[in-house]
């Protein structure tokens, strides 16, 4: 199996970047690694990490890449093609990988996933879907977590169908649970988009519909898949963030506020507060997925370093290896007669 | 100053409702409380706290409440036209009292309201406003917290003047900061609303508008105003408070996991933790103000006990003094010259 990487795509390209790919290969030998990017910046990085993974590992060269400042990507297409991002997409389009990962801006990898590679032929939409983690150590899809801002029910619909698929196949979960995400339990609660997706949620046949569920029980709702329009998950995701990190630093403040206080928190708490800090830290996961695209496409975060981007390596293998665009496509089809 | 209060609305009534009114009277002889509800659930818990008092309460009996499973308030009006929460708006309507306030449900006072007291003559729209604290000891404003779901960038506009108007005479700042809740900061991120509310809050003279915010810095952003749809305020404020439970829980676990560990966060830790729980507590705000009605109404949280429920009497009491709606009546009829 071969996977298209973007090695100037985010805050530590190239360097975590490639240490991510070596991370990813090793005791991996059926996996192959196509680099894109600069070689007089990638070479001596793997002579000085990884001379021995050179087999599995190929560059194609290229100096142009995409700064997080390239905001317009109709634009760069035309004026930087060779922008190593898009030759991922093109290597993808031309079946020389089998899927393309990215630490690079999100709007740059939906809107050059729209434009080179396209969506499969029965999606309307691409998604973009996180998997996240709790305090339960359970891990739950959301989705759509930005790539439309405004979704019909339709579209939701067919959200829900890939999102358990993907559930099933990577996360061996046996009947995925969706859930709506909605600002009220009951059935007549939300937006007209949410009335109507909460009726077709209820007759699809392959869904397990759990209704709606409040933002406040995203970290302990019984649902597996979380579902909503780009806008309102992305505020959620936001407003988590948010709240998480404001938390941690106000707490670590007091923990750590004169020398006493510092060791007593290192004798004491420091192992279990990192504990918690990790059961929900996202570099834990990888990267979100990109579903609907016509191979499988992986969005790291931007600030991943060496391990998180070897975990977004991995998930795209797994999603590769579980075929899931065929078998997503199979249910489509199967809706439509 | 008289202030109609609904006895019988909250998880705690009438007991906490009417020891809140007592606190609110204390000291504060220009106040006088109207208590609708069942004198004899009210009058054993006035002799037995406030005898003292009972020159500034006056009650309105009524044996009917409205209880939480008493959704359709339509209905409700015409089935219990004699419920606490509808006599207090009937005896705003009627000029008996200046204000209403209620821990009851939201969406009772919203649509009780609506129905009864009626909106503005130039208001299109009631919206939800609660004043949030923060880590930095600044109060905010959010609005709209859910009384609509969807919104035009007309009512948005209205909004802000309102909250202007309120952040100026309640919290008086001189010139007080408003920004759209979105998902990206640039000025065309979101949907149409999103920007064509951005075009309108650009041109308005008497707005200081700051562009978008994205809700990831909803607890340290520069405005002192949040402006968003019911829906996606809703959503954000939702998140917030279930991260902020299930963090504080969780610390909470880890803090006093065993008896030596209970001692010694006792010792260096709770006074400090304590203080960030109350830096965010909303309770300490009192309620959330239902801009646009033709009287001021505050709904108090209803888990409200005395303290909180007194402050939102207090609430009251500023909005009625500073004239308020009288001052938004005059901004809006401005801007329709």
């Amino acid at each position: 199996m071969k996977i298209a990487v973007d090695a100037m795509g985010g805050d530590f390209a190239p360097l975590e970047i490639i240490k991510g790919c070596c991370l990813a290969l090793e005791n991996n030998p059926s996996l192959q690694i196509v680099l894109y990017g600069d070689k007089n910046l990638i070479n001596p990085i793997l002579e000085k990490n990884s001379f021995f993974l050179n087999q599995q590992i190929t560059i194609k060269h290229t100096p142009h890449f995409l700064t997080m400042d390239d905001k317009n990507i109709r634009d760069q297409l035309k004026t930087k093609p060779n922008a190593s991002l898009f030759l991922a997409f093109q290597g993808a389009l031309n079946d020389e990988v089998e899927g393309v990962v990215s630490a690079g801006a999100t709007q740059a990898l939906v809107l050059a996933g729209h434009l080179i590679l396209k969506k499969m032929p029965l999606m309307q939409r691409i998604a973009i879907a996180p998997m996240f983690k709790s305090f339960d150590n359970r891990i739950r899809i959301l989705l759509d977590a930005g790539a439309n801002v405004e979704l019909k029910p339709q579209h939701l619909l067919t959200f829900a169908h890939y999102a358990t698929i993907v559930a099933y196949e990577i996360l061996a979960i046996k009947n995925p649970q969706v859930k709506l995400l909605n600002i009220g339990k009951e059935f007549n609660k939300g937006r007209s988009v949410e009335l109507e997706t909460y009726s077709l949620l209820s007759q699809a046949k392959y869904i397990n519909f759990g209704g709606n569920e409040e933002p406040q029980n995203m970290l302990n709702t019984s649902a597996d898949i979380l579902l909503s329009d780009g806008f309102t998950a992305n505020i959620a995701l936001k407003t988590y963030e948010g709240t998480v990190l404001n938390f941690m630093k106000n707490i670590k403040q007091i923990m750590t506020k004169s020398l006493t206080k510092k060791i007593i928190t290192k004798l004491c708490f420091q192992k279990e507060l990192q504990k918690l800090q990790k059961q929900v830290d996202p570099r834990e996961i990888g990267g979100a997925m990109l579903l609907g695209l016509n191979k499988v496409v992986i969005k790291a975060h931007g600030s991943s370093q060496a391990y998180p981007f070897c975990q977004a390596i991995l998930q795209a293998q797994k999603l590769i290896s579980a075929k899931i665009n065929q078998k997503i496509t199979k249910i489509l089809k199967n809706q439509e007669l």
